[in-house]
């Protein structure tokens, strides 16, 4: 998925933040940077920083001032650190995301990134639609620049439509079927009964807590057949010498 | 709100990963930091980039084995770049967090990330209970450990109880009421009809355009009142030559 929203970086200070800015954007499908009176640009930090992502900067626009930079977007979302007082509608970056994803790609879409020390001026947020505010601890509520927009990126490509959660290839194998579940708690429990491990008086919880343990471990078919070999080999009536190899 | 979740890196090549991540976690109302085997701590160079977060640092357990350091941990999770093919649930950050905050605090939780270039081996995996793959852009899905953690640590506290989505400060006015908001209709159609705006011919369509614009606006009774003063101050007939000062 291409994420088609402009990173605009206002006024930012350290070029090492620049550099991060892009990887934050590239790991996450966004390409669209703009720098407006970046301090320093370009530069080896930057460079350094973006790791692989020197595409982003390659393309970076650098301009003189916001309004051209954001001329052409129909949505613009300033990023605060303070709750300010500025009458603005102001969302998390879930909801930032959600309300990005209903407007594009009708429309272009910027997220303006106010400078290290003091953020957004007042008249940066005079020309937003929407604030996006990071919760973050009380006292401590300063991320890094490259920070914020990495965790705005990645809100946007969670919210990304067609989006599906990781899946751990997690076994080639169908999952262990209730008859098999079955065989191998009977299997189990005739063991432990001739072991002794299971009296009559408590038997019935042990067994239910036994199977509770292999219910909550979702044993797949190559599990259970392991499972199987073990309980076979420990059973005194079939133990068998190693086969010499 | 504290989040009482250990992180702990494994192997870091970079001492300002480590500051980096300590200020992540900070921001996120983390504190729980420990090393195992870092190559180089302390150091400035993770002190400057922890900028402010040294408490973290110095309080950070520093181990020669994971073993000892997830020994209390009753549920681990390990960070994965890449969906392995270690058999394990894989889950996303926001269902990793969900994971989590069922389990504290009666248990203690770690998160396992591993060095930046080859990421947690199959050994410290299988101390894992379930590993969280940020999702990323297919052909540059490296992010920063930093950033990583800095994810991770977001989705905990979007996800901790009681959190409540950020509100500006939007108005200290109530919303017009629909009274109010008829009486700007009002208003607004009798001088725009005087004006000639409105003609007969288009008119209904005319007024619901215009009613639509202010009723997304979401008007509150100051954004109100000054909306009349303006149309007042735009009626012909009651047009008054500034007051002198």
């Amino acid at each position: 998925v291409q994420i088609p929203v402009r990173i605009v970086l206002v006024d930012t200070s350290h070029p090492g933040n620049i550099g991060a800015a892009a990887r934050a954007m590239k790991t996450m499908g966004l390409k669209d940077l703009a720098l407006v009176r970046p301090r320093h640009f370009p530069s080896e930090d930057a460079t350094a920083r973006a790791a692989g992502a020197d595409d982003i900067l390659d393309a970076a626009r650098v301009c003189e001032t916001l309004t051209e930079v954001i001329a052409d977007c129909g949505w613009v979302v300033g990023a605060s650190a303070r709750l300010r007082t500025v009458a603005l509608p102001t969302v998390d970056p879930r909801e930032c995301a959600a309300a990005i994803w209903q407007r594009v790609p009708e429309n272009r879409v910027a997220i303006l990134m106010g400078p290290e020390q003091s953020g957004l001026t007042n008249d940066d947020l005079a020309r937003c639609q929407q604030l996006v505010h990071i919760p973050a601890a009380p006292g401590y509520s300063s991320l890094n620049l490259a920070m914020a927009v990495q965790v705005l990126c990645y809100e946007l490509r969670m919210c990304a439509p067609g989006r599906e959660p990781p899946r751990g290839p997690e076994s080639d194998a169908p999952l262990a079927t209730a008859a098999e579940l079955e065989g191998l708690h009977a299997h189990l429990e005739r063991l432990l009964t001739e072991s002794g491990f299971l009296h009559p008086a408590h038997q019935k919880q042990v067994k239910l807590k036994l199977r509770r343990i292999f219910h909550k471990a979702t044993l797949d078919q190559n599990e259970l057949n392991i499972l199987r070999g073990m309980l076979t080999s420990l059973d005194p009536a079939k133990r068998q010498p190693p086969r010499s190899p």
